[in-house]
């Protein structure tokens, strides 16, 4: 594959140039930060993982009715997406209390909240992401009515939907981020899910056991990272129990960092 | 008078018991704190002033419909109001950028908001009085959808006309903060405009010179912090330009913390 424009790189995925017009391709890094990155690191395999969990919840949800950026799985670490103007704000939903939101509110991590709660954070790395209500969102028109309503619904079925899927294999859905984008169609717009569903911006608890599935187990340096997120996708089905994904044969650690058939730019 | 018995002592006021059921008397203080009281003074005279400008503006706003606790000043520090349960929620209202709101999101101080723009903030000074989006009020149940639009509706209200009144006076409204009450009549309840409007809640600038008139004042350190609050009283007409209030005649500094034919208690 010939070399191709960079768009964007984020912290834990690079966007290139698609084939087609209104399309990008998205890469999955193993890398990781939490805090505003204030903390950063790697997660061997977890691009290779994220990309295969991400694929598998986008299907599912799009199966349901919720418009999604992904078109199909390229190969271990990349995903053919369709282009869209993201939105500049995180959208949480959470069902239990945990992290920022115990913090903020003096909850005990656990608790399970009275009612599942959205919350909009804009997207800002200088300001660390601060929390925002809707009348700054309409203040400052980062999104309009319109699309507020779109996206909080959407939150709704998603948060239902994933939690139904997560609670079929054990895992309790603590809390969740989304991001939206617009997708133009001359002068309209829709609003679509974008970036991805993963173990990096998920809260995942298991059932019985309590532990954490997911990225809080970097950011409060638990160990086993790795293992975590592979037990995610080995309970979802889309790694064999030899470490594979289905219909592939790869070992994960062999392909820290590349990706057969194509040359990412390394940092 | 008689010794009364204190129901309340918060930063800047003391509640006592009133003389009727269902009432209470606020006394205002010259304590004065900033920064979740992490800062702490006195402005002489400032609950003298207080009591008065908050007299003026829920008399005012009274007459256009708005429901107050305010039932009638007492003497220099001290005002009969009614007993209400208080909502746990600071409801602010911003005009100009300023304060929190420009550290939060990055805006310059003095910057026009595209539109007015409501924020609550969830009464606790152990959090340190942490802004929440309506869907925190609502999950946790602080107030109901019903006393959510009552607020809102009458903080527009409210921000319009002492924008006016103060707009009379050269003054220009940057934000302020409200706090509402639960007046309750058997197993309902309505909401009123509760606490105080004053310049410890409220940022206002002279709109010619653009000199702060406000609690910035003391919580920058700019000094003048009296005299500020004089000149608020004085183009409201509720202090003549001796330095005294119409229609009585005292010396601010004489009356320091004392109020003539009551004992409150001292700290």
């Amino acid at each position: 594959m010939s070399r191709r424009r960079q768009i964007y790189e984020g912290k834990a995925k690079i966007l290139y140039e698609g084939p087609e017009p209104g399309t990008l391709i998205q890469y999955f890094k193993d890398d990781a930060t939490a805090f505003n990155a204030e903390k950063k690191g790697t997660i061997n395999g977890k691009g290779v993982i994220n990309n295969r969990i991400s694929e598998h919840v986008f299907t599912r949800l799009a199966n349901i009715g919720i418009p999604t950026h992904f078109i199909r799985r390229l190969n271990m670490r990349e995903q053919l997406i369709r282009q869209v103007e993201i939105i500049p704000l995180e959208v949480v939903v959470r069902n239990v209390a945990a992290g920022s939101l115990c913090k903020r509110l003096g909850l005990e991590e656990g608790e399970p909240l009275p009612h599942s709660l959205i919350e909009y954070y804009y997207k800002d790395d200088a300001l660390g992401d601060p929390l925002v209500a809707e009348e700054h969102i309409a203040c400052f028109n980062w999104a309009s009515q319109e699309e507020m309503q779109d996206m909080s619904a959407m939150a709704i079925r998603i948060n239902d939907f994933i939690a139904g899927m997560f609670a079929a294999v054990d895992i309790r859905l603590v809390d969740f981020k989304l991001e939206f984008g617009r997708l133009w169609d001359g002068d309209y717009s829709r609003v679509i899910l974008a970036d991805e569903i993963s173990p990096d911006g998920c809260r995942l608890w298991d059932m019985n056991s309590g532990e954490k599935l997911d990225k809080d187990r970097f950011r409060r340096d638990l160990g086993g990272e790795e293992e975590a997120y592979q037990e995610v996708a080995r309970r979802l089905g889309v790694l064999q129990n030899d470490g594979n994904t289905p219909g592939e044969v790869f070992d994960l650690s062999a392909h820290r960092g590349r990706v057969r058939g194509s040359t990412p730019k390394k940092k």
